[in-house]
């Protein structure tokens, strides 16, 4: 297999063969609700775990009937092992009094509690999980909408809508002139972290028109040449897809959107390479190599 | 300015600054609704046209007023005129018979009927009009949300979650394999018509792993590397992002899904050139121009 940058991002390498063409077909999922069966376990947005190092995620079906999930979401399949998600109505102090963990995925796959292929697959159930429990009724008449699909799905008995899982692509540019890049923080971020500017790709727009409107409205540059690098699912709040490009400035008098970023500026490939490395003399750094903004940083100081 | 593949799909080259930063604010929009201001108003999905060569899709408020058209989401700005889009309740006989005309933006783009940067506005409008038309509950608690912030984000007054227009990801990939790709067509396509195959991006999967995923699912066939090539808005049903992509298939032996995909094979370069130049002998077609299959196809045959 030849080398693909998107393959390297943090929440990509998921091992489930999704089998969608079983979702609908009751009879072999039910098939596949056997003992070898795995099951990802949420409370609330959060992966609930059993101790150890690594900590561990997957819980039987009799494991996680217990804790009162249906993990009537179908994720897919590895080799023997059928792997479902659901939601445990357990709070979280109960489970804890349990002996079981409650944490959420972001500091999971940061400090690496969990190896990297079941942060991948946390990540997909968590976007599902979180999306059936923000959208239990009917966008388009109201009405209590129900799960069907081995989770795939929500229609409505009401007034027969169907609705699918939601996923919002979202441009991430890392914006270069000559020797430096453009980092910004938002003021949610930990104190000295600055990343690559992102937004929403909205309606009516191709990847590229988003990146030079974002990296306009945010920070008064205009971009020429933008260049797609990789993606990344990204499952936080629930389902997003962050599609990562390089983006030429095409001037340099940064103007900040003042409510949206706090700080911004041109840091060369010498700082980058400091904070990738977390030496940066003025204490900066950047976000770690979970999120596709590391990759980028990373990718075009190395170029 | 540099040459670049998306923007040459069709519903792409949008002249509207979108001026995002008004939207939250209702004093400049009302001073924008002047004389100048520009209304795409729309009977269900379908754009209300005024006749002429080429047909007219630019309402002044005045005559969106008239026709009941509260224009309420504000699209952007090109340089003197503030554009606007709307519903309007009029039927669509009731229209015809005042003169106007009701088509279809599927047969508007592919005709040329109108220019190619109204198509693209009309795009992103009909994204918009049919996301409020087809989401007015909240998906959180199924009571009736509200239009704010210009027209892009629904608010509900019972729960208070807030609600973004929908963009779907699709992948969109020419399978190539040596001198041949493979087309298919789904049974909806007009008899003769070919195409790449596609589907949309899942939770959890990076577009990378949603090109090999779909083109195994679709057409048994394993891909190695993938390429991406260029992006297109798609308003149909109403907010799709197609993402095209090249992928090199690793097998030939084509199985395809018989639910999705009716016929299915590899076509040889010149077989494409001819489809494209609409000879070829057997009578196969590839979609028009305005679809961005139609560009993955000229240029894997162009390079």
């Amino acid at each position: 297999m030849h080398w693909e940058a998107s393959a390297t991002t943090g929440y990509a390498d998921n091992p489930l063969d999704r089998r969608a063409e079983l979702r609908g077909d009751a009879v072999a999922i039910t098939a596949l609700r056997d003992a070898a069966a795995q099951v990802l376990v949420f409370a609330g947005d959060k992966p609930v775990l059993k101790p150890g190092t690594p900590l561990d995620a997957l819980f039987t079906l009799a494991e996680s009937a217990e804790l009162g999930s249906s993990a009537d979401i179908f994720l897919g399949v590895d080799g023997a092992h059928a792997c479902f998600a659901g939601a445990t109505p357990v709070a979280e102090h109960d489970l804890k009094a349990r002996g079981l963990l409650v944490i959420d995925l972001r500091s999971l796959a940061i400090q690496g509690a969990v190896p990297s292929p079941i942060v991948a697959m946390l990540g997909q159930a968590k976007s599902l999980v979180t999306w059936h429990a923000t959208h239990p009724h009917c966008a388009r008449c109201g009405a209590p909408s129900q799960i069907t699909q081995g989770g795939w799905r929500r229609d409505c008995p009401a007034c027969g809508a169907q609705h699918f899982p939601r996923t919002d692509p979202v441009a991430i540019m890392l914006v270069h002139r000559g020797d430096t890049c453009l980092l910004a923080r938002k003021p949610m971020f930990a104190k000295g972290m600055v990343s690559c500017l992102a937004g929403f790709i909205e309606p009516g727009e191709t990847i590229e028109d988003a990146v030079r409107r974002e990296t306009f409205e945010e920070a008064g540059i205009r971009t020429g040449r933008v260049t797609y690098h990789a993606s990344q699912p990204w499952p936080l709040p629930f389902g997003q897809l962050m599609i990562g490009c390089f983006a030429e400035a095409l001037n340099d008098d940064i103007r900040l959107e003042a409510e949206e970023i706090e700080e911004g500026r041109w840091f060369t490939k010498e700082e980058c390479r400091a904070m990738l490395e977390g030496r940066h003399p003025e204490g900066y750094f950047c976000p770690p190599t979970v999120a596709i903004a590391n990759l980028l940083l990373r990718d075009w100081v190395e170029a």
